[in-house]
């Protein structure tokens, strides 16, 4: 039996909680001989800030560019307002996407149908909703040189970044948009601003050249973003698969999380490319949601996230296809039996904690 | 009685239709000696470019440099799909908010009562909402230099925009956030990417600076875009003053008008720097919705955002408090009598068009 190298950074805030939940799991899928798994663990974020004095180690990204998949948790926090902007908690994660090539930030939005009345929206308008939307993680205004603050001759400042895309960058993210439009709904939404910025006019002509040279059988619409954010609080079921770039789809990508009612609940995966001779990709999985400091270390944050990273991270890099399937019902046979972390009770009163949300996935195993 | 020189700019799709209405309030307003307009017309956008090749004309600008206001319905649609980047309709807009100065954008997000229902969101989240988004309009990635896309020596392109502020641009419409804020329920949510964009580390430090030397009475919270357009659909009431750049505005205002169930019926003024000598400041007033070119020219369109935007005028940029207050009034009562445009009606049966809508306004003037 194969071993599969993982490397599990949990991070800050409630990381750590949700993180614990995953190892029993991994242990189980270990102990039951389902699975062979090596496990490392290191810090990122503030907590290796707190450690070293960088929101990432080179050890760390060397054991992360070793790995089969990284099982990320969340960082950041009020504690780390003031350090120094290249050690800032997110720096660890930002370097992780880019020194790893993880273009591809695939993010489902899904409305649990026992979950649509904790949606914002009105029941009908997410019940069954079911979108991913497709970002582009290693370009854009995140990483664009220059980057930089001046101090001009009169004391005042003047802050730049650079937003900066090429034909290459744009055509393999519509690629992997595309292609998992075809096992879906087969319908494709670009999303950019091509009325005032360059980027958007390429990105738009180059998800054109590719949708026309080989996805023609997809469906493929143009929207402006800030139309995409519209069109998803009015009538969010008309998508299917979403793409746009770094900065549009951090927004999109939260607002349509949070439309769900299940913010709590949705996991993601950050891909690299595929390698040519073994198809294998590096690969990031994390949750939606963030290191929620005001409710860390209290046991209350709901865990099904990082379970259900993990459970991509079983499909989608160690292409254990039964024990994704076998864990991801477990997810859905412990929420039919009632149990509510807080976040998704319908009142505080019954909410269960991380830990007996762990067990209860773990018990239907 | 001085005589106010207002330029009228239509533009494209339904801009024309929700104009009329408003032309025929100026009338009345002239003729029952109420007021006295210098009226002059004008194209923009796409109409623009149909008849001389740009999205505005040097003669058009110089008329609205002269206006002490312009009142500017929409522009755009498929029709001008293909037409330049130079000369695409919404270089109009760009053109005028760029010449006129026009650095501080004022959208507000109100849900009318009898409206609520049809927002997206639960009555109980929306009801009562009143927000106001302050973008900033002349700067950011909207105008940055370079903003080009280039072609590689392989064939490939690589596009570029920039993103940029100063230290006096960010004052400046950190100022008007404040003194808005001091009006209504004093406190100011400042939005940026300080965690990924230089531009949000420096936005970020002059609202802060601001706040401190002279609006420490005034309550000031930070909070990422991304989270910021989450909370904007979790819980939209915390919000009071939302100011935030040019990119990140688009965006967030285009989801707290959609919020509102209101869309049709959100004005907007895009204001200048006040002269020191004579307190005058130039001002574009427009509608929040766009050209909406799928019921353009079929007489549906609710006029009442571009009405608003009048009655803003009247208040901000001709003093004529009394007539503004009138103007809203007839507008409140107008929808009291229960008549509605398609846009927010319950159901399209007994919806009015345009032209009744605007009639009903005036008539009860
Ligand atoms: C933590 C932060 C750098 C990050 C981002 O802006 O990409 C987060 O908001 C996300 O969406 O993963
Ligand atoms: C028409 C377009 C250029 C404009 C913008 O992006 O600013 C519009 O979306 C707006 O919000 O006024």
């Amino acid at each position: 039996m194969a071993t599969h190298k993982l490397l599990l950074l949990p991070g800050d805030g409630i990381g750590p909680e949700v993180m614990g939940e995953v190892e029993k799991i991994v242990r189980w899928f270990d102990t039951q001989g389902i699975a062979s798994f090596a496990i490392e663990r290191d810090l990122v974020g503030g907590a290796a800030y707190d450690d070293h004095g960088e929101a990432i180690s080179n050890a760390a990204m060397d054991r992360a560019q070793a790995a089969d998949a990284v099982l990320f948790g969340a960082v950041g926090g009020p504690k780390w307002a003031d350090v120094p902007y290249r050690a800032r908690p997110e720096a660890g994660l930002l370097r992780l996407r880019k020194d790893l090539g993880l273009f591809a930030n695939i993010r489902p939005a899904i409305c649990y149908p026992a979950l649509a009345d904790a949606s914002s929206l009105k029941r009908e308008l997410v019940e069954g909703l079911d979108i991913v939307i497709v970002r582009e993680l290693t370009g854009g205004v995140y990483f664009g040189e220059p980057k930089e603050i001046v101090t001009l001759e009169d004391g005042s400042q003047r802050a730049v970044d650079t937003q900066l895309y090429t034909t290459g960058e744009i055509d393999r993210i519509a690629r992997v948009a595309f292609d998992l439009a075809r096992k879906r709904r087969n319908k494709v939404s670009s999303a950019e601003k091509n009325n005032v910025m360059k980027s958007g006019v390429l990105w738009k002509q180059v998800v054109t050249g590719v949708h026309k040279a080989d996805y023609a059988d997809v469906e493929l619409e143009h929207v402006l973003a800030d139309n995409c954010a519209m069109q998803l609080v009015r009538r969010p079921k008309q998508y299917d698969v979403i793409v746009t770039d770094n900065l549009f789809g951090d927004i999109l990508s939260d607002v349509a999380a949070m439309l769900t009612g299940s913010l709590g609940m949705l996991p993601s995966a950050s891909l690299g490319a595929e390698d040519p001779a073994t198809g294998a990709r590096k690969a990031l999985y994390e949750p939606v949601h963030g290191s929620a400091p005001d409710i860390a270390g209290q046991g209350l944050a709901n865990p099904i996230a990082m379970i259900g990273s993990f459970a991509m991270a079983l499909r989608y890099s160690f292409g254990l296809i039964e024990a994704a399937d076998m864990l991801e019902r477990a997810v859905t046979n412990a929420l039919a039996s009632g149990l509510r972390t807080r976040d998704i009770a319908a009142t505080g009163a019954n909410a269960v904690g991380t830990a007996e949300m762990g067990d209860a996935v773990l018990k239907e195993l």
